[in-house]
């Protein structure tokens, strides 16, 4: 499994599933209850235990901006403090569930996990197409019980568009196409780039932007590690560089716990933006693209999982996007504090190393990772 | 998980339940075959495995008093002595299977599990109201996905009426109103009392007496540790004492296996006993109180299974109740001669201490219990 | 669990079921898909996993004689060789998955498990009546969640006939039957027979051959230990030896996985061989009495895995068939370079040992297996 990244924001829901219900999320391993206080002003996350006897909150009610446990009536205010029990009127000191610090930025909640004191606003990656003007929209989610990196592997090489989403966003030029990654190590930036001169125009973009001939097509990936993934898509017929079309695809990826996932996904266009049949295409057809991801990850997740010991991967120049993710963020938790990460740190999906070396020898090492530059 | 109480008897079924139908119950973790002999004079308990290849013999059929296993028919008579099996005449000596002690009364089926020479049936805690003259029951058995020692924990403390069964038999009072516990520790009876002299009369109680307005209403609970709990429920409208209403809600709690436990109850009264449409109601009412009760007790059960090791609880007055059952249960397994019962007999549910100690800091440590007494 | 017998033939599937769609089985816990080649004539065996990131081929799609990933494109050809990598033309030398032996006979796609070089066709058990002139077969397929071992027991000891398929193959007689039993430890080959000069005809037989009296009634056993049972039938009408009817019941027993095993089963007949309506009747019959047993093996399994360690059985003469089976078993594993494998050799079903001593004190030992000569 992938060593999770402390420390850091997460996306937890998109603002708009965050109302008067209360929202259960699991971040990371840790239980958190969502809800909007009655001003609609502030989202409000606790931990999603009463103090009591361990009940989830998530399963109580709002009485205005605080929460009664649905067993006992243990009742919390925004900041987590008990401020009522059963049968008594002193309330014990001790009372009181850790509140997470949140940010409602780009119409999406973010949720620190990790040390409060080290929480920085400004430390969130931006979205800002998902919420500015000129710019349309369709989103969802989908847990996936899968290692959150076998999504960022998923992410990373597109060249599986070409096989998994064949008739739905792949063409044989995406698997065909060379990509040029590069590293933002401070800050944790991986770069990946693919550039098609003369490519098929895949029913997504087909049906979406009319055009009917064959496409330049352009993929800049740039993902924010841990959290976040833009895909800056391009594309314009061929020899009709001034006819572009831009399509920001968008994803969250929050670990839910080890082997599950939150797969927050958008799609967002600056182009037709009126137009309400084509977020119904969108929406529809990027699902069922998601959906395809989800389905593959299972089956992959539950494939490792009946695996022996020590199973042995095989990389190619096209892995480079994904390793250097990798790579990425086995860095960021070894320099946790936290010893029993760090020592988790280098372990990529799977077993396997993710070090981008020369192919080794598959009888060296049942767990040894090949890379080969062709 | 709260340690089992051996040499104990426990309900296994009611004595409607067990007929010529072979009836499987899991008690104790001990598998457990029960069907009636053919005189209907008593009820047969035999361990549920075939000697010859452990098939289970509640999945073979009866043969007038004896077990004819479904698999290769090694045949079984009521004290679990083989008489006959397949393609020889000569019986093996060591073909026999446990017969355990039963003894009928009060309309249940109770079954020792433990050493057969300690079975002593007078030590059988009484339950008359469910079987005498002048009383009308309703019942039934669900099965808990959770420890029993939750179980024990929500019917000790019944301010969660308030919450969880609001609208159905809880209403403020009951959450507000102190309790008063005692202990028998001789006896293994925790008592627990709480009166409210002016309340509002629940739909249960509204809709069972014909009263509508506000009541006095007393609850008294007796614990017989481990398995038979009876609250003994008196109403009538304020200022009008002599219009009284008594009402008899019992439970026998039988642990199945770890994390599993058999929550049979009944509701018996000493009014409108012959009338059928309140037996439905309350039939029906009650049970939907008691899956309440179930779904929240599955849920806190699968709640504390995801916790890390060593979670923590905070106990207040209402808990004195729940505290005291634990204590007395912990004090008769270690009271077994099994050391290993002895070394778990301390635990409470889940990992907490149940001492009704003062309020520890909740850094003290991770699986500490604090109470307050406010 | 029964050891597993590696460096053995085993039944895959069907001829019938191999063909352009891919087939995933798992046999002796290794994942293999299935596939026959364009021109029909050939069967391939491949290691079910990408050789890059473990994806597996059986969700993939075929190209021609090739199979090409379904995550990425990773393409093989039927020696197990990739052919194709996406976004490069050169091919890492170590890109190559296990390709399995195959050999097709009787209508059964066999497969060898274990070390290549040590694959011997000739060592195939045969079944000709499953597809020789003069004979009619049905046939079918069902997974049991058990030991491949307690499928073996219930196949040897045919006494469970008169109580687990009663009204179906099984009359009290075969029960009351004594068996021979012969071992040729060399060839690895039980034989057990039971012959009734008098017995009830059962529906099975009564409906397919006509005869509405007492039978003669001969069952024959042989099984090739590991992988292939066949039960030789002969029936006739009491003193009428020359109208003989003879069915050839055959099943492979192929453990996919600890703990569970494909039960591969056919019937096959030398009389009214164009009888269609009978076709039916025999297959449906014949799969309700497998289902039969699939129930009371799943039961079974559920039954011993939820046992405390260390369990007992109890033997009798007519287990001489199947303890002599597990004494076959036992030493074929014993006799394997694997270490591992030797060490659980002797471990029969469940934890209980397989001699067939004499009768051992029940307190004697809680794995301890008793078998009496009465």
């Amino acid at each position: 499994m992938t060593a999770f990244v402390r420390d850091q924001w997460y996306v937890a829901a998109y603002s708009g599933e965050v109302a008067r219900d209360l929202l259960a999320r699991t971040i990371l391993g840790e239980p958190i209850v969502f809800y909007r206080t009655e001003d609609g002003a502030s989202v409000v996350a606790l931990a999603d235990r009463c103090v009591h006897r361990r009940y989830p909150l998530s399963a109580s009610s709002l009485e205005n901006d605080t929460v009664v446990c649905g067993y006992h009536g243990f009742t919390y205010d925004p900041t987590g403090t008990c401020v009522r029990v059963p049968g008594q009127t002193r309330i014990p000191r001790t009372a009181r569930v850790r509140s997470y610090p949140v940010v409602e930025q780009d119409s999406l909640v973010w949720v620190w996990i990790g040390d409060p004191d080290r929480a920085d606003p400004t430390a969130i990656p931006r979205a800002r197409h998902l919420d500015s003007p000129g710019w349309s929209t369709v989103r969802g989610m989908e847990p996936i019980d899968a290692d959150y990196g076998l999504l960022v592997d998923n992410l990373l090489d597109l060249s599986h568009e070409t096989y998994l989403h064949n008739g739905y966003i792949g063409t044989p030029e995406v698997a065909e196409t060379p990509i040029a990654t590069s590293v933002d190590d401070e800050a944790h930036i991986v770069r990946v780039s693919r550039r098609m001169d003369d490519a098929a125009c895949p029913p997504f973009y087909a049906r979406s932007t009319g055009i009917d001939g064959r496409i330049t097509r352009r993929q800049d990936i740039e993902y924010f590690a841990p959290c976040l993934y833009l895909l800056h898509s391009r594309i314009s017929p061929v020899g009709d560089p001034t006819r572009a079309y831009h399509t920001e695809i968008t994803y969250a990826i929050t670990p839910s716990a080890p082997g599950k996932v939150y797969d927050f996904w958008a799609v967002s266009r600056d182009f037709a933006t009126d137009d309400v049949e084509l977020d119904t295409f969108l929406h529809d057809f990027n699902r069922d693209v998601v959906i395809q991801d989800v389905d593959a990850l299972n089956l992959l997740q539950r494939t490792l999982d009946s695996e022996p010991d020590g199973y042995q991967e095989l990389s190619i120049n096209i892995d480079a996007g994904a390793l250097a993710a990798r790579r990425v963020l086995a860095a960021m938790t070894a320099g946790a504090a936290d010893g029993a990460s760090a020592s988790a740190a280098g372990s990529a999906p799977g077993s396997a190393s993710a070090s981008a070396s020369p192919p080794s020898s598959s009888s060296a090492s049942a767990s040894a990772s090949a890379s080969v530059t062709g």
